[in-house]
């Protein structure tokens, strides 16, 4: 195949890229100096090499000290008796934007299907057993928070991991909470949906 | 001015209306038959005597027997002791759609503006004052809920009320409330800014 | 039933208006100045009474001094060699505004469906072959210019006149034309289909 | 700066890529099997190489055989005797695909803006001229094309390159043309602007 047709066929894998917008980044990569050209294509392939998941929470972090866990599960600093789950690194990162949050996170790497009845192995729900387990053991977890989108398919995943964390909640004084409920920025009253009336009313304060 | 062109400049007024559209009304109207036109003429003339504003929320309400307040103002099963603030009638009814709430409305007329100093008056805040003066005296108030929607003009309307309505508060073991806040509907995580992610942290349960 | 909720559901039959605008519209009118509404009221009211439609050309138009056809087809200024054929007044009107043609039109009335056999009522045909034998008789029309948008139903309406009308043409030196194709106001090469593209290069010059 | 970071800075130069995007390019990387991204950054890496510009109407192409000019080109099939000027490598694709041309073809690279005075190097004024002159000498070009977008920058490109190749016409029987104007696919007369309508009655067939 001809080489910018293999390429726009790559590009075409990326999240939210159709056919017209894959050609267009190969022609833009044509028209471009050879210098940023090179040093993209460099950067990919070294980008495997460079960046390394942590076995704790689960986040893709620069590993330069050969280091064992990322820099947010190393650090003194960092509030070991929270826990914060979240289904992907760019939920993590928005928290993190948003400065309201010192505690530890663990990113379960998907949400859990309605209909079928097994879990995905993407979303990593033996390591958060293992994690959480690991936390109360070490460092007395006293919370978990599950900050999952308010979809169905969000609410469904709470739901499921509030029963797959229950048993461990008894053997000790573990909370289990999730993100709050109410008007978001931008809620109108005159177009919002009755859950969030109800949830607004409910938290009201 | 041909009636045509008339009728259009008048359905440009209407909220959201542009001038073709307008003018998409009165070539339906057109269309119809003649006897849907007539209806319609009628029931627009007619509206004004059959709907009348209740003196003590200012809703719209259906008057037949001469009534002096709205159903809700004089339905004996209605919390009297709770008073929840809304800006418009829209707000109001979708907030009765979700059945969430059973006690007072009291229905602002608009938002304060942030700008000018002083408040426009459509913007009913004598008559709020008033009405919650004679809420306390007759029926105990307890709860004021201010439910405004949350962007810059109702979170400022809402800091206007609480400062409005403090002095009452004083005089009386009166609590003032507002809607709560967090995730709502739909919100995913990756998008959602960094005031309803503090809101949704902070009223985590 | 509430008049409020009945003068909703006669908006609710407006083109393009659903349940929540309708209702605005409601509360617009309760909020307006009396004078506006009774306006409006009255205006709907007359409006079957002073537009009449043309038998000829079946344009809507303000009917004072008892005319039996509208001002084009009254005008002696118009060209009476040439018709056009729109589906609605709504195009008519748009045409008029380019002030490009100075011939008589034809509202069709609407489009000929494609899945179903025979033409609905809605759509003048008998009307249109009467109104050309007519011109063809009184002025010696020259041409037809079917003026259709350019969507599936639109080129299948076109066929369908052109077939209609083909006996008609065979008995004088009448020529019948659709509307020029190509490029129009703001079409990007990259994106426009390659029916666009065969009509532009077929047409170019 | 960490490459996640880096990388993501880099994606962000991506025709039509925002910040968040860039972010989810990366993050799609990381979770890619790793012989996928190693293709990727290799084919990044290559594509330069393969792919060269034809000297002649600024293609990019292939290039194996070390061929100086692109196939359509070198094609004895291609009718040497029309040209068609586009602005960019992706509209002559979009033509290509139409099937409805077989000439050759000139990539301008950009369109001459309208404010400022000079011309812009990136397009290619002077390579034109000089390619139009081979042609004629060559193969005694008959027809010049100007396929450009119906936006304002487009048609002011459009006079500028009659005026530039007005000299050349002169002294041959060449001729000069524009993509045809009118409704394109998908039209709706109602919405269509005047100038629209204006060139579909000129060119009504």
């Amino acid at each position: 195949m001809n080489p910018i047709e293999k390429l726009a066929q790559q590009f075409k894998e990326f999240p939210g890229i159709g056919e017209r917008q894959a050609k267009r980044f190969v022609y833009f990569l044509l028209h471009k100096n050879p210098s940023y050209v090179d040093d993209l294509g460099k950067a990919i392939l070294e980008i495997k090499n460079t960046i390394h998941q942590c076995p704790s929470c689960f986040l893709f972090f620069q590993n330069d000290n050969n280091e064992r866990l990322c820099e947010n599960c190393r650090d003194p600093k960092t509030d070991k008796t929270s826990l914060l789950i979240v289904e992907k690194d760019a939920d993590l990162e928005n928290i993190k934007r948003s400065k309201n949050y010192k505690g530890m996170y663990f990113i379960l790497g998907g949400l859990v299907p309605i209909v079928t009845k097994e879990t995905p192995n993407y979303v990593r729900t033996k390591e958060l057993v293992k994690n959480v387990e690991n936390q109360i053991k070490q460092h007395n977890l006293k919370e978990i928070i599950i900050a999952l989108s308010l979809n169905p398919q969000g609410e469904h995943t709470d739901m499921y991991l509030r029963e797959l964390l229950a048993p461990l909640q008894k053997s000790s004084e573990l909370t289990i909470v999730s993100l709050g409920r109410g008007l978001s920025t931008g809620t109108e009253l005159e177009y919002s949906d009755s859950e969030t009336i109800k949830n607004a009313l409910k938290n009201r304060a």
